[in-house]
């Protein structure tokens, strides 16, 4: 039986919120992928300018919602207040941020390798050549960043400003925000003059209309962020279309933590407890939670143990984002307590919500080695702690990792040497390498990358978050010895100077 | 059974040359890959001049080969001297254009967002991006450029200047060149003191080492050009391992040559003439054969096929690359020759040895539109021309072509309003757009994209041939907060200045 509606619930008491809301059907996904397809060619033959002005207009447009969204958002993700505004904050600054990018013109990397006519044997033929976007890009909402992740979160901001009409699966544990988001993109895009399908929303629990939107011919591009078993369920679909298309799946890290000796021996329980702090931000419902450390046995490592042990006792209750993520905490969290030669190392308090108390482990780079299952991540505030007998085991834990978003070193002047030995290792199996911090704070900059070696992410060669992040829904396409009224307007020598950079007969010239 | 040697075969002559030739086994495919892991760390840490300079001492090593390699690559191949010695020197022109682009530093998209100690309400970390190579790649080589495709061929110096170690299958049909062109990447690799796994060469008849090839955990991309039946096969293996890697095969384009209306009024004759002079270079065993040409019925078109009858009545035979080809080729001739609404135009002349006769088809719309194998491509010099009563019928024809390669247009100033409004379908269908030439001569330089979208390639999001090459064998990582001493090089303050151009808190500096 096909459902045609369903309800907004309450994250903290599971009740129904709201009049019923009404699913999709697949005729809606045909229709939004017609639409979004036949809007491509006019969307993406916007001037730079105009295109930054829609996506600022999404961001004020979004502000304009005010309170309602706030408290939607809270209602259906069971996070604070602090933290929604501040998912907000980051949500419009994304949008602005994609919005200097498409400005600055770097995206489009214009390429010029003018004629030489006199070239022995041959003469060399006008060559030029710029990105252009794919096409309508299938977005899915995260259940975790009901803002920053979701309708108009980095996925829909970098896409748009390749060029690419969106359509958007909403999170079905978020729907009153998600319209609430998806409303305010529709007034920027009529306020834009914009064709109405750069942007269409789908509504609906289950997995039959994200299926359908991946499924879709005229979908060229999928961008995820959730599960592995969910990222790769859509990869398969991808991949079976008759034309295959990319798929950015963040899916699935532990985010690797390294307390390095002299850094342990110095700090250990001020480490100790910043890390449970760290770990339970959020309820532990971080892309970037840290899931796993490993410290060589020494100094300092009693201290860490000990502060962790109770800041993790003292740990209060939170909210998780749906009954489903608190159970599948809930199970993991069992299983690595019934672990072989794994020690629970303390807990924090359980509420009677859907809250999932904090849950730290301890067991040594043998055990770890033996059972593949500590290494996978268990979504919530859910750490292992590995103790290594020296810089071998530590290696050779390192080395067995899978790929991961993060990887961070605790470090001091004197454990360098070291840090520069394990360093080329992490570098193979991480995104982003950080010293001296925690990997929860992702900073949406130029240099940031969210991503990873498989299965952090179905694609290393990407980032998420951050504006590198428009590369993943463009493509090049040459033009040769085409005349000035036929080339792209951003290619013809007329266009020099207009800010965007060029490689000019290889030479980059501003 | 497994096949312990095989031979060298005549192109001309089929018959076998040489002594027979050791075929590799899957432990060699187990051993090299594991030479090229072992290798990696030490080859992606050389310095650009270091890498550079390796990249030239190959092109010198190969030009150093002199005859004995122009003899073996005609032998093998049944292509004449001055393709072959034209295709040595674009095999040695790509190499040096690497090393060049490695000096230039410009792959290593180096981006610096300094830290922001002061901003509320929280500071900003220091953070750092860099492009490092993705790890050993596995390149195929490829039947029709046995040198310039093939073992040092466009993949190959693509992934070493990425910094990746990479392990050739090379093509059956060319172990003699194949062995010559390795034997000068290993002198390559020994002169300039890098680890020996830096390169491999697995040979051998068959796809069992190939699939092993693919397969191996060590492998992280691989580089193919060759048919849709294979490339998808590499590609399916690569999707089925624990760990999916990206598959760059180059397979199939039919490469569209749209004869504008007043360019052919203007000209038919003389494009007939010059359509079959591209069409049976090289046998017609280029990737960018004009396979298919659309034109609107009217004045000219008559021009233009009696031309083209006549140019393809007096084209030579000419040895194809090897039986196989020569087999398919015959039979895709066969089937056009009996497709429903087809009639052949003309034939060239057959040989004794294996040489496939030129073939020209001729059919309207309708009947294209009918039949989708019509739209195959059918390797060699074989091409279907598609008469269009109208505009629509153009439009119809086009968009829906499959991806490919290249696309055409033969135009003159009278045409530049029907060219503007093909030109969006033709940007959506090809990674290049060429206006009054033919798609077979690929320049070596920046801003060519010898891409396209499935079926041409099996990633459109780049190119084969040229600088851009590059970035398909890098992924990007961040560095957060990292002390200089720990920072690669090229990412400290210090290495300012080095020529390798920055975006510094979102600014392109050079």
């Amino acid at each position: 039986m096909h459902m045609t509606e369903f309800r907004s619930i309450v994250a903290e008491t599971g009740a129904a919120h709201g009049d019923p809301i009404a699913v999709h059907g697949l005729e809606d996904v045909a229709r939004l992928c017609a639409a979004a397809d036949a809007a491509f060619d006019t969307y993406r033959a916007t001037p730079r300018e105009a295109r930054a002005a829609f996506l600022e207009r999404i961001a004020d447009e979004i502000l304009a919602i005010g309170e309602p969204l706030i408290a939607a958002a809270m209602r259906e993700s069971g996070l604070p207040r602090a933290r929604l505004e501040g998912e907000r904050g980051r949500t419009m600054g994304q949008l602005r941020m994609f919005a200097s990018v498409v400005r600055a013109g770097a995206w489009q990397q214009l390429r010029i390798d003018p004629a030489l006519p006199d070239r022995a044997p041959l003469p060399r033929p006008d060559l030029r050549l710029r990105m252009i976007p794919l096409g309508p890009v299938a977005v899915f909402g995260a259940s975790n960043f009901p803002l920053a992740f979701s309708t108009a979160g980095g996925d829909t901001a970098s896409a748009l400003a390749a060029g690419c009409p969106v359509v958007v699966k909403g999170h079905p544990a978020h729907p009153e925000t998600g319209a609430l988001v998806a409303g305010a993109i529709a007034r920027a895009v009529a306020a834009c003059d914009l064709p109405e399908g750069v942007f269409g929303h789908l509504v609906g629990p289950g997995n039959e209309l994200g299926a359908a939107l991946v499924a879709d011919p005229r979908i060229t591009a999928v961008g995820f962020t959730g599960s592995r078993a969910g990222g790769l369920a859509l990869a398969r679909i991808a991949q079976n279309r008759d034309v295959p298309i990319p798929v950015y799946a963040e899916m699935s890290a532990v985010n690797p933590v390294l307390l390095m000796p002299s850094a342990l021996a110095a700090r250990g329980a001020a480490l100790g407890t910043a890390f449970v702090g760290s770990l339970t931000m959020g309820a532990g419902q971080f892309c970037t939670n840290p899931g796993l450390v490993l410290a060589i046995a020494g100094e300092g490592l009693d201290a860490f143990l000990g502060a962790a042990r109770e800041a993790v006792s003292a740990a209060q209750p939170q909210v998780m984002l749906t009954a489903g993520i608190h159970a599948a905490y809930e199970k993991g969290v069992a299983a690595l307590a019934g672990a072989a030669g794994v020690e629970t190392l303390g807990k924090g308090a359980e509420g009677t919500s859907p809250c999932g108390g904090a849950a730290l482990f301890v067991t040594d780079a043998k055990a770890f080695l033996a059972n593949p299952a500590l290494g996978h991540e268990v979504f919530g505030s859910s750490s292992v702690i590995v103790t290594c007998a020296d810089e071998a085991e530590l290696v050779s834990v390192l080395k067995g990792l899978e790929g991961q978003l993060t990887a961070t070193l605790h470090m001091d002047q004197a454990d360098e040497a070291l840090a520069a030995r394990v360093l080329p290792i992490l570098e193979r199996k991480a995104g982003r390498i950080l010293a001296n911090g925690w990997p929860t704070g992702v900073e949406v900059c130029h240099a940031m990358v969210h991503g990873g070696p498989f299965p952090a992410t179905s694609d290393a060669r990407t980032t998420s978050v951050g504006s590198m992040a428009i590369d993943r829904f463009l493509r090049p396409v040459s033009y040769q010895n085409l005349s000035a009224e036929l080339l792209p307007a951003e290619l013809t020598d007329a266009a020099f100077g207009d800010g965007a950079p060029r490689l000019i007969d290889g030479k980059l010239t501003l």
